[in-house]
């Protein structure tokens, strides 16, 4: 249980914390877009200003198009002890505009939620920290352990090169614990846990057959059309029961413990609102695997476009010189991108008809993450979601990847708790993004009880 | 054989028929760029005039964008038999012009050939015919048989609604026999006749999933991705052996002869010259038949476009609301393309996938073309070809469609006789289109000799 004084004080603070967030918001730090680079800058250089006068010593590293906040405080009594606690000040564009009730940049309050690009993704979640940070230093005498900021500019682009960042910085982010915070609630009322984010193998399949585009009418018979041959190599990637046959695929798969498959069983889920708020139904993945097994534990492999040939409007009667799949594995622990990405190079070899030349490249990479459940910083961070929002806390998976998780895992070699207080409903990377007043006043409270819990640990 | 008066009378006035012609390549005449719509006005008022200056009642009806010249001529002695001559003022895009080693609208002479955009398609082919009309109106004591051209400016964006327009104006192009000279020799020192054209069925396959785009990190799994869904269908719309699988698709197909089977061995074609041609190897279609049997005499299934997920360059992971396929069906003698669409849409009713829904939609249809090589205008254009050209005349098909010749077919009630003039290696639709003087000129003669032989028909 955290020290009066350090809830008195965020309790007491609340609506000078929420001006701060609100000025933070303001900086339209979009970095997917270059005529924002000034104001990203001017974004993050304002967190590091807010670190400094905490004490930290702050700076900001660059790094391809936007800088990277390291900030770096010791303990007050002296400890050999550190907490990374990541985050990123860049966002998603605001478009469409003219979607949003009010504007992107300017912050509002409208029923209990703060309406602002990046209230919840990630500046609300981060800027928890920071406050929580504040009460220790302003209220508790201090830091309880030493901590490191790692907040940065392009997570909303994929954190491209990180790694090297990260290997490049990790004397400076060398820590004992590590705690992200851009992630959700299962649902509302239900704090949780990520322990498990799913990795990806990224490709591109070229199927390249007649020297030139030729005309269907004169050509079409004899020539091998790249479009029909990529659909049966797709359509030959899956059998009748929605496995993917790429040799050895689901080898290194963990399977599920019937520990995660009762607790999961429990997760207030109900299959059919879910299908009707994505508006699909759930007939997709492999038979016999309950839907949240599919989206979080099973690995994918999904086409996610096809370029070739003739896309405009009308009929244009062409057989294209190739034909390119981008494909998408999601993969699972203990799967290895390299290893799925040799399978399918090897089943490619196999398995590309007569006529047309294959070529495959890999885009992107990441591996799985999976926390044991068990880790004393574990049940630090359930005690303290526990403390801050009340209830049990679930502990979930989640089908997507952060890049920084299995960075700090495999580079900094430090278990990351995913901790985050967003809610699913809060409209990420889409208009009208909000964040609970409740879930940030609660999340500097949780993040205060996990420094406070952390520094306890033997 | 050509009376002698005609035969001088062409070789007297090539040079003076090559300015004319020259003349109308200089009209950027367009169809599917707007701002040529002038050009192609002038140019089609220009061959107008030609016909005028020979006594045709010459008219440009309106039509869409560019209108149709009917330009109409009695027989000098008297005849009730009529010729439709067709032909097309419209040219393809120029571009990309700077692959072009002399201008495309500045006509010139190299290596015996006429470097220009229309040079062979379609204007120095339908311009023969109007030269040999010349001669028999200056030379030969008037024209022996009634004359009707008629010459669209649409021809190059699929002659769309043609149908209407010949319905429309039947008793005008009402004729015995007709002629269509927008075709080629087998190849060179080969004159030829196509007596076989493909039909078309062009549809789009609609798949649609889940109600928008999702990340497919978060949902990939349980939901079945559209384009994944539609790859399966694709490669499911053949066999193993390379047939198409839609139910009764070969009921109608009209086998090859024997005759013809004969024939076209004997045509010189070189399997690994044409390969070599198109850059492609020739492992497609149907196993077991000859290469020209599955370009001319069967009927294929080719994906032309994939639309749907991400284009663009680099990894997006989507997965799309709904993929739809651009499907062409060339059809061939005697398969119709509704009973062809019926069968599509009756297949896809059957085999969707559970998890999307199918939509069908019919952007073409065009039916195949035959005409009977033993009917008494095909003997005439035989003879015809043998007397300017020389040489045996081959019975050839071609795999694609010309809009114009089923109409005459099935509208008119003729059958169309295609006697061009082009060589196989003349660049239509490319940059350095061009055409050989020698065939434009000796196609001057053997149109000359196929007025002359039609009007001794019995």
């Amino acid at each position: 249980m955290l020290p009066k004084e350090i809830t008195d004080y965020l309790a007491a603070n609340r609506s000078r914390h929420m001006e701060e967030l609100f000025e933070l918001l303001r900086y339209p730090s979009v970095s997917s877009q270059s005529e924002r680079k000034a104001d990203s800058l001017a974004c993050a250089e304002r967190v590091a200003g807010h670190l400094r006068d905490l004490g930290f010593e702050a700076e900001l590293r660059p790094w391809r198009q936007r800088p990277v906040l390291i900030a770096r405080s010791r303990a007050a009594a002296g400890s050999d002890r550190t907490v990374l606690l990541y985050g990123h000040y860049d966002v998603q564009p605001p478009e469409p505009l003219e979607q949003w009730d009010s504007p992107p940049f300017e912050p509002t309050i409208r029923d209990g939620a703060i309406y602002a690009r990046g209230a919840n993704d990630d500046k609300g979640q981060f800027f928890a920290h920071v406050k929580a940070v504040e009460a220790f230093v302003r209220a508790g005498g201090g830091l309880p352990l030493n901590v490191v900021f790692l907040i940065e500019g392009e997570e909303e682009i994929g954190s491209p090169e990180l790694e090297k960042f990260v290997a490049d910085n990790a004397a400076d982010l060398r820590a004992d614990y590590a705690v992200v915070s851009d992630s959700e609630f299962f649902a509302a009322g239900v704090p949780s846990i990520t322990y498990g984010l799913r990795g990806l193998a990224y490709l591109e399949l070229t199927l390249t057959g007649p020297a030139g585009d030729l005309h269907s009418g004169l050509h079409g018979g004899p020539v091998v059309n790249p479009l029909n041959a990529l659909a049966r190599m797709i359509a030959a990637m899956h059998d009748e029961a929605g496995r993917v046959t790429l040799g050895g695929f689901y080898d290194d798969v963990l399977p599920l413990t019937e520990t995660e498959r009762e607790a999961w069983a429990k997760l207030p889920f109900d299959e059919s609102a879910y299908a009707a708020t994505i508006g699909a139904d759930l007939a997709g993945g492999e038979a016999g695997r309950s839907v949240l097994e599919r989206r979080w534990a099973r690995p994918t492999l999904d086409v996610n476009g096809i370029v070739g040939g003739y896309q405009g409007e009308g009929a244009k009667t062409v057989i294209p010189s190739a034909a390119t799949a981008k494909v998408s594995m999601r993969l699972v622990p203990n799967q290895r991108p390299e290893k799925v990405v040799a399978a399918f190079r090897k089943w490619v070899a196999e398995n590309t008809p007569a006529g047309v030349r294959a070529e495959v490249k890999v885009s992107a990479e990441a591996r799985p993450v999976l926390v044991g459940p068990e880790i004393p910083a574990m049940a630090a961070a359930r005690e303290a979601l526990a403390e801050a929002f009340g209830g049990e806390v679930a502990m979930i998976r989640n089908g997507a990847s952060v890049p920084i998780t299995e960075l700090i895992q495999r580079v900094l070699g430090v278990e990351p708790i995913l901790m985050g207080f967003g809610l699913p409903d809060d409209n990420l990377h889409a208009p009208n993004e909000h964040f609970a007043v409740e879930q940030f006043e609660r999340g500097t409270v949780a993040s205060a009880a996990m420094l406070y819990n952390l520094a306890r640990l033997a």
